[in-house]
């Protein structure tokens, strides 16, 4: 599953799986231009930490060209840059691709120079991360024990990556080992990440997946249903606060409760060491409408406030280990991050 | 909101508003036999363990009604009965509503009798659980703080019961009491009993509400979000562990976790004393379909299994205290609810 996000050099666009007709259809959305990308992550066309980083590297090359013979075109790109930039809030790896491409983009460079070296690295940033994916499967399916009931949350799978996955690398790397472990993917709602595509990727490629609502999480954990927990992060502070998708904070002090261990599987370029803690996190509030309305039906009274929030932040406290593309940091994650990061 | 069940003595048939198409339409079935009951019961038109007991008692003198003029209508009627019994296993409001209408089906009873005792029956039980809940509402309110923001999960109101409500019978005495509470209504996947019921019946008289997802609960927490939880109960076992709506045990341990005062709101009659402690007692599980769809709106892929527990136990080292119309229970539980029922 690594056809969702795919550069098309023929018709110089971007062509994304539009991730919000899953699992009932598989429809494609062209992006032509930084306007369309930015439609496309607002929208959640594409989501999941690296697949916006990804994306938003795309996005730079179609910026790029769509300024292709007009004068004075720095100001406007700069301006391009930023408006994809600021789509997401909460994903480190949005202002970190825009940063790593804007940082090949040297005066020396005309304009078409620029969008042939950016599509080199946009491309080179979609294989690293496939590559990054593979080493955390391999590190993390190490702590997955024989036969585990594995519960997820959201959808950390190819889907939300360039391909292979996150916690769903993890899964999948486990599977490949081990054919008598499950997953338990909660649905996760409002968007229903985990109902929608955590399963469809799962089951597409045979692993068995069982689906609970987010509110069964407590009670299957009381009953023994459930071994381990390995999800996702969108963004991990300096000390391994993590922010990923609203409910992993309740899930991880759940697990913390039950003795279940609790992972986060994330790549390095998801930890900001410029931040210190999840106090410093910003958490995006969305449209109400993905919590009143699902799909075209109506589920709350009209006029009736909701929250929102996409996001919450998981104290290291209650992570048992970080799976990362370098390997596997515990606690004290200060320490560990900062030695991660002193690494050549 | 005290003619969701009616009984209907021109039509002979119990009257009930369908709880599935709320909030969006206020739509009517009209029981006119034991089976109509048994349907509804079955198919959630009316749910909530006390607005089950009532319809169930409603169900009896439907069957009774529709052997009129038969011989041999005390075996037939036996089985009606079961099959009314044994339409929803979790709430102990079912049996025991039958139990007391078979009580009063003494040898000596004509059928034409035996309807107008039971008739009468129903109707003192529809009043008294609406009395119940206003004594519950008193107790109730004096455990909530000024400028309250009150949690609850599920829908323990108005439409749960005969009126008034249990939870929110509570919220309605605090509301009376002090304009300044406010609600948190959370949603209960899978059958959204929080956004569609709580929100409509708590909008519906301009008290103050929220709606959130489920697994937003811990970060509201996390946030000061939440000054008490206030919640209903369709089973409380001799030692107050209590069963409720799927979720309900994941809120209490969060609570716990975040030093929330967590309240169960129930009549007497949902404390069963037989059922020595949670591990007695029968957890419901439902379709799939529930999970998988909302609306006509399919979720999760084909194929693809669910858990669908309707209900979790609470172990009562959670509950800071149970508020029955009796008075309010603190722990030890065991001994409160010994004392309660020693009552002349």
């Amino acid at each position: 599953m690594e056809y969702h996000i795919r550069y098309d050099n023929a018709q110089e666009a971007l062509v994304l799986l539009d991730q919000r007709f899953l699992p009932t259809r598989e429809k494609f959305v062209v992006c032509r231009s930084a306007e369309d990308i930015v439609t496309a992550l607002v929208t959640m066309v594409v989501r999941g930490a690296p697949a916006i980083g990804v994306t938003a590297a795309w996005g730079c090359v179609l910026a790029a060209r769509e300024l292709e013979g007009k004068d004075d075109w720095h100001n406007v790109l700069e301006r391009l840059l930023e408006r994809i930039a600021s789509a997401r809030p909460t994903a480190v790896n949005l202002r970190q691709a825009i940063e790593q491409m804007r940082r090949l983009w040297t005066p020396d460079l005309s304009l078409r120079r620029l969008v042939e070296v950016w599509r080199a690295q946009a491309a080179a940033m979609q294989a690293h991360d496939i590559a990054g994916n593979r080493a955390m499967g391999a590190f993390g399916a190490h702590l997955v024990p024989r036969g585990a009931r594995i519960m997820t949350h959201c959808n950390a799978g190819a889907l939300a990556t360039a391909g292979y996955g996150t916690a769903l690398g993890v899964v999948r790397a486990a599977w490949d080992r081990d054919k008598s472990i499950t997953v338990i993917a909660n649905e996760t709602r409002p968007f229903l990440q985990g109902a929608r595509l955590t399963a469809y990727e799962l089951a597409k490629e045979g692993i068995p997946v069982r689906i609970a609502c987010d509110n069964a999480c407590a009670f299957l954990m009381q009953r023994g249903d459930v071994d381990c927990v390995v999800l996702g992060a969108d963004r991990i502070a300096a000390n391994g606060d993590t922010a990923n998708k609203i409910g992993t904070y309740g899930v991880a002090l759940l697990a913390h409760a039950h003795g279940i261990p609790f992972y986060v599987a994330a790549p390095r370029s998801t930890i900001d060491v410029h931040t210190p803690d999840g106090s410093a996190i910003p958490i995006e509030e969305r449209a109400p409408r993905e919590v009143t309305h699902v799909g075209k039906a109506r589920i709350a009274p009209g006029g009736v406030p909701v929250y929102n929030f996409a996001f919450d932040v998981t104290p290291a406290s209650f992570i048992t280990a970080i799976i990362t593309d370098a390997g596997v940091l515990r606690a004290p994650y200060a320490e560990a991050i900062r030695a991660l990061f002193a690494r050549p």
